[in-house]
């Protein structure tokens, strides 16, 4: 079992750790000290030695950072944890602080000594981040971690076995890959310290953190297309790869010509200053595994449908099963989650589940990140809608899915209201759109149901999505702030969503990659995009109000669900093909 | 009569007059010397005497500029004008050029001699224009205007008496005005330069220019509110308005105290000069009217629906008359112009046609710019569609239309086409959407039905109108590129379109205003935004391929169609009315 649902928060824990980092802030000679979520690859997930945050503060919550002074420590959150943060924290001690309302610089500003210094690890900050707050009056030394000497019990670096990824799955040969942005490359070596970018690369993949099957480690690739990493060599014993210690990084980056390609936006500000230190030009630009990466090629698509007709199998397997058992009553969340795993886990092809899984039951599911734990499980009765929203890690692809179910009879508002994302979902699915557009100039398509009745929902419309890497992988978004222009290739979720604060919460997600549009009798002779669906399994017919829909939207569902039946059917019998053969009937 | 069809290039004049530029440019040790189609107060019109571009050219395009060499001149056209441009202008002289595509910067390089230097007057082009071509390793000079010196018969400066633009049409006083402008100041004094601008901000009007009712001046406006104008003072006989000669402006620049506001955009670049020559310190910013004159007040809001009101009663006079007539053929383009000219006279209450009436039968219509002249005119056929885009200045509004009809019997491609631009019509009339957003992020709305198609229009999709004022406004928009937010009392039009060349040409246009989202049951607790409809005319039926609309859009047309009847038929009598009414029958 890949997910537990312990409550970890031991907010006694906070103070007598923060009284250490203080007294090492004194002996340093330091106001204060930046305690971020971050590690050193700007991931979404962190190993245990990298959870400063929670470990000094309780919060565990996915991005944020503490701000330690001598009197006050501020914690920082998005507006997505402000309730999750009081409950993990000891309040006497630490203080939310809503992000990024209040700025940094600000608070500061307003709570530090006149001249006060405040010293920050520059290898868990970027150097965009430490920019942004140049300027504001408050002096941040760049200085040694001094959490890291109070923490005593701190496990170990993680030392996951580097795998290769095979060329079946990777489509494009390490060497080709690096011949290619060697190719490109206006500077002599480029420095990479993304995980994903690494891996990509190299085509290998590793298990140094929970659910994204990453190596962590840095990495030099010169202008001949020579790669060198930086990590624990021990991982890579047996693979032909040049793995050197962590230690050697910072003297290999000293020894490079100039000029060196680094991303501020990504690296560590430790790059920046140890290239800049050593008197070494440096070239800023973005990490240019990035778009490489985000534009999947034509294997890899291919094992993004295998992978989701086998995650299909175990979604309609489980729907089944639920639907067979929710309406009873006496299930819980955890029952829900535990279930799914399980039937992930049939295929034997389950590296890992790609995130925790999302299992919200009435009300629950209006909390747009909630996670299931002991303290908060809930019962899934009859008459409440259920959002599930998970992934399984595989070899051959990542996949993301949600289905909102009904347990027994949904209310009118509740499928009025999903009628309504689904339209939304419905709206990107079907799109065709001149090339050169972004994430963003489709966004507003999926909204614009909700919008018609006065709604909308907070988030995104989809996040890219890596091939047995990350399943939030950038630069690509459908969201109001992503100007990267959609390119064939690019896989994305597609997932509107509604939520009642206190009453339900609604999500429809497949994945979708990026196609050139087929050819349609009447079109323009003009360059445009589409998407294929990846993601096959019923849409709940009973929460859907036929007559809301559009010929065209109808058309696209039951389309939809004839081509889910045709790719599942074989694969499943018995009372789980009954359910499928319902589940895709015609609306 | 406004309107006139005139073919009046005349390509032979261009070459004795570039003759005589050229002399006057060795006369002034200049290599080049720029002639842009734009006057010093960059509207959309220029007077007789400011047409200098179509002097020396023949070329009569709304946007362009020549760059003129010893050897050769280059005619800068984009991608509207590049058809018009070779028939007026004489190609033996004169070269046209893709613009933006060709930079003036890299065609002066190419095309310059060695330290080469091109003259400019400062007082036609921006700051913002010129600053653009700095660095380009091109040498410009601003002259005083070496054309004007050779045009021996040019048109005295327009000499349009002001009127003052009452309050029951205006809803606020100029003083007001001039008071919350000022309070905002972050300057001493503010140089406005944009004609309407000006009017707005003293309740004025004038007619200097065709179609814009402005008044032809520049401004100062003080901190403690008052407005000196620079014109012609003779314009003013009578009324309570500071008006010095056009003379006192540049010493009275020079007599400011710094800061002073400039709009770098659309103030001539030689303001700024004068500014900096003078030592007076500039805060560089929007013209401070654009945004409050964006937002129109109560009063001209519902001035705006009286003018549509009236205009849609000659529309739908002319429709009927269209109708009855047309498929008897035998009308051309032209006698289709004077017609609606015509109806809209009749009501006594016509200043001017806000624009050039765009009339294109069959394949004339898809030329989005197209202006019929005596050369151009085309029968109206049976069996193709008519597109008629045009607009009346009131002083109460001013309002700008397009309907396309069909003529006898339409063609199925036709039909299909039609209702998806009505669709994406309809999507923009019925949008609601959060507040703060742009212009842009409505734009795919307009769209997408099309785009299923796989087709698309090369325009945007609205522009902001002027009350009593320019039809094309800023700097609200619907497109790609707008990224202002929609505020409420912001004038637009809504008009998607399609254009098949060769074979027809269909746009339907209503104009719209943002209100705040009437409440509705069940919506979220956020501010919403929606469109009022300020245009009532019916939209062609038998264009209509009902199956295409869903029951939202077709419920959204018959009500219009509803409202239509409601408010045009108790103003129209006998065939008018048995038209309107039918053609408002519900689908």
């Amino acid at each position: 079992m890949f997910q537990d649902f312990e409550v970890t928060a031991r907010p006694e824990d906070g103070p007598p750790r923060l009284a250490n980092l203080r007294a090492q802030m004194a002996h340093e000679g330091l106001d204060g000290f930046l305690v971020p979520r971050a590690d050193a690859h700007q991931g979404e997930y962190v190993a245990d030695c990298d959870a400063r945050l929670a470990w000094l503060t309780g919060f565990t919550g996915s991005a944020g950072f503490c701000a330690v002074l001598q009197d006050q420590a501020g914690v920082f959150v998005d507006g997505r944890y402000c309730t999750q943060v009081k409950s993990q924290v000891d309040l006497a001690c630490f203080t939310p602080v809503d992000w990024p309302e209040v700025k940094l610089g600000d608070w500061l500003k307003e709570a530090l000594p006149k001249g006060g210094k405040v010293g920050f690890d520059p290898w868990l900050h970027t150097a965009d981040e430490m920019g942004k707050l140049k300027g504001g009056g408050v002096t941040l030394v760049p200085v040694e971690n001094i959490l890291d000497r109070v923490w005593a019990d701190r496990p170990a670096k993680p030392s996951g076995k580097i795998v290769e990824h095979p060329i079946a799955f990777a489509g494009e040969t390490s060497a080709d890959k690096r011949k290619r942005i060697a190719r490109d490359m206006g500077a002599k070596a480029v420095v990479l310290t993304l995980p994903d970018s690494i891996c990509w690369l190299l085509n290998i993949r590793g298990s140094d953190i929970a659910r994204n099957p990453v190596v962590q480690a840095f990495a030099i690739l010169h202008r001949d297309g020579r790669v060198v990493l930086f990590s624990d060599p021990a991982k890579a014993q047996g693979l032909d790869i040049d793995v050197q210690d962590w230690a050697e990084f910072e003297p290999a980056l000293r020894m490079l010509q100039g000029p060196v390609h680094v991303d501020p936006a990504t690296a560590p500000l430790a790059v920046t200053n140890i290239l800049r230190d050593a008197g070494i030009e440096i070239h800023e630009a973005q990490d240019p595994c990035i778009l490489p990466k985000a534009r999947k090629n034509p294997v890899e698509v291919a094992g993004a449908r295998a992978a989701h007709l086998r995650d299909g199998v175990a979604m309609v397997q489980f729907l089944a099963w639920l639907d067979n058992e929710a309406p009873k009553g006496g299930l819980h969340e955890i029952d829900v989650v535990k279930k799914l795993e399980g039937f992930r886990q049939v295929s034997n092809s389950l590296r890992d589940i790609s995130f925790e899984t999302i299992c919200g039951a009435g009300p629950n599911a209006a909390i747009i990140h909630y996670r299931v734990t002991e303290d908060s499980n809930r019962a899934i009765k009859p008459g409440e809608i259920l959002l599930v929203d998970s992934g399984g890690q595989y070899l051959d692809g990542t996949t993301d899915i949600t289905r909102t179910v009904a347990v027994g009879t949904a209310q009118d508002e509740e499928k009025s209201c999903f009628t309504r994302v689904l339209q939304g979902m419905i709206a990107i699915s079907r799109a065709r759109f001149p090339k050169g557009l972004a994430g963003r100039d489709l966004d507003p398509l999926a909204r614009y149901p909700l919008w018609l009745a006065g709604q909308d929902y907070n988030h995104g419309t989809g996040h890219g999505v890596g091939s047995y890497l990350s399943v939030h992988e950038g630069p690509q978004r459908i969201s109001r702030i992503s100007e990267v222009p959609l390119e064939c290739g690019m896989m994305l979720s597609n997932e509107p969503g509604y939520y009642r604060e206190g009453a339900f919460g609604i999500r429809i997600e497949n994945l979708i990659v990026v196609e050139s549009a087929p050819a349609l009798a009447g079109a323009d002779n003009r360059e445009m995009l589409a998407f294929e669906t990846l993601t096959y399994v019923p849409i709940d017919r009973r929460l859907i109000v036929t007559e809301m829909l559009s010929a065209g939207e109808r058309g696209w569902l039951n389309a939809y669900h004839t081509k889910t039946l045709e790719m599942l059917g074989p694969l499943v019998k018995g009372t789980t093909l009954d359910w499928l053969t319902k589940a895709c009937a015609a609306l």
